[in-house]
């Protein structure tokens, strides 16, 4: 879907703002960003500049890398706080560097990732970025917070999304707009496209931890479940279960060590009380709202991209 | 030497500007920000801005408060890098909240302080605030990166100690200036001013590592040695030492848990060297060069107390 040239530029430009004296840094650096990813942030800022402006500028680039940095360092902060092993089948960064490097590297690229929208970015990129940062970091402490909570609400259910991916995406969409020369009715309608397509996006992960097999998913079905955690697929059909349902799912969901058979019996219910449809429905009308936002944009193959890449996401799995 | 008054709303609008809707998130902030401290560095601000223009505007505060953000946020980290069991004589937040959570609220806290950047400041203070940020990553990844290590060189441990706490005071004085109207000049020799008291803060920090009591320090003596770390006073009397002497030190600091006797033998050594001298004048040297970036600001009762303040560092404690 994206040229491949457009893909190499931004490898490149990936190394290329990682320019720090301290040479440790830029071999932890390297390995995480070596480790791929569809660098759907930076496609993000392009597209949505190139949707108004034609073509890409050189000073695309670097906001473009921006955001992708933002991303990775939230990764690697999450591998700390998740203690994971293993992240895109390679060993996580901190079981390679140990967590203190892992949260300095951290701290690093999000603090380059400022620095260049303080270069070539502007003020108002700075505040709709750091506010995204903030959110990501309070969805994450929402999500520490309320595992094993069968009381977790709708609404701090898509905090935690938010935080996950969505506000991230949402500014991908706002500063490519920005670069782009667009309005700020444009600037927030884009931010609106990201926002439900991280959303749509997140859901899906939800629906396939729940759906997809151990093979496919790379890791244990109902992972989310077994860490105590309550998805959409489980919150659509909490209020039509019975007192006893409510306290398997009670047990399972505060247990470190969940038995087998009855995640099997949570994972059932839900699919009998209808949970995955409204999954799928939900993400549905997640992607709808994200392409009814593109209406406010030129109408052109860039556009076409937005759309294709909103529908891409729930059709992505089954 | 600081008003009563204004000590009082630094510490309002701390908590004014922690402001999150995740509650859990503001009980950490609270614990973390309520430890106290000497909140030199918003009043490095508050001081600086008002040198330049008599008295503080309301929009000083925010910037004060987040640059305090930023230095929480690096303590908070720190805490994490280091598995620190306390700080200010309190049980370390990530012992109480745990190293996730910690990790979590520092990533808050950072992103709230470039936020409140992006609504009370502009893009040139972004510029100097974010790449500082970076070299406190830097120079605490290097510091972890040089612990064993017996080559390590003066420029290395300059870096180091900018990382630590320079680069985060010459902004300090850097954003104030900006704050008070001051010119790219004013604000560049504030920022020296800042950096240079900053680096003999440290030094004298690692002075008083050999030379306090464990009363006195609230730690063992000797603790960066302990910890495989060459401080000034060795670095500064390394290359009169003889292959034993050498072969000493390399073995103190290789070592996990070094003999007390070895420790005291390095001690007395760098003491007859005259590695504390040394240490004393290089301090003295770093605070004159922050007295005179003064003469480039009026002559009023802040640049005083910015003199005195100055000259508090090297004797505050012998």
């Amino acid at each position: 879907m994206v040229d491949k040239a457009v893909m190499e530029r931004i490898e490149s430009e990936l190394s290329k703002y990682m320019d720090s004296e301290v040479e440790f840094l830029l071999k932890i650096g390297n390995y995480i960003l070596s480790s791929g990813g569809k660098r759907l942030r930076p496609v993000l800022v392009l597209t949505f500049s190139k949707l108004l402006k034609g073509e890409n500028e050189d000073r695309d680039y670097p906001l473009a890398v921006a955001l992708e940095y933002l991303h990775t360092a939230s990764l690697l902060h999450d591998d700390v706080v998740d203690g994971a092993d293993s992240r895109r089948g390679r060993p996580s960064a901190n079981r390679i560097f140990g967590n203190d490097t892992v949260v300095l590297t951290g701290d690093y690229m999000y603090a380059n990732a400022l620095y260049l929208f303080s270069i070539y970015g502007d003020i108002d990129m700075i505040k709709n970025v750091s506010d995204s940062v903030k959110k990501m970091a309070e969805g994450q402490l929402l999500e520490l917070k309320k595992i094993g909570d069968l009381d977790i609400t709708y609404e701090e259910y898509f905090k935690i999304l938010e935080g996950k991916t969505a506000v991230l995406f949402g500014s991908c969409c706002y500063v490519g707009t920005a670069l782009g020369g667009g309005s700020q009715e444009q600037k927030e309608s884009a931010y609106r496209y990201g926002l439900n397509i991280g959303l749509a996006f997140q859901l899906i992960d939800d629906y396939l931890d729940y759906a997809s097999t151990e093979e496919k998913l790379g890791k244990p079905v109902c992972n989310d479940l077994r860490e105590g955690k309550i998805t959409y697929p489980l919150l659509s059909v909490m209020d039509s279960l019975t007192e006893e349902e409510k306290q398997l799912v009670k047990k399972v969901i505060r247990d470190l060590n969940p038995k087998k058979e009855d995640i099997e019996a949570v994972k059932s219910i839900v699919e009998q009380k209808g949970g995955m449809t409204k999954t799928i429905e939900k993400s549905r009308q997640l992607v709808n709202n994200a392409v009814s936002e593109l209406e406010n944009f030129p109408d052109n193959e860039y556009l076409k991209k937005l759309e294709e890449l909103a529908k891409f996401i729930v059709e992505r799995e089954f």
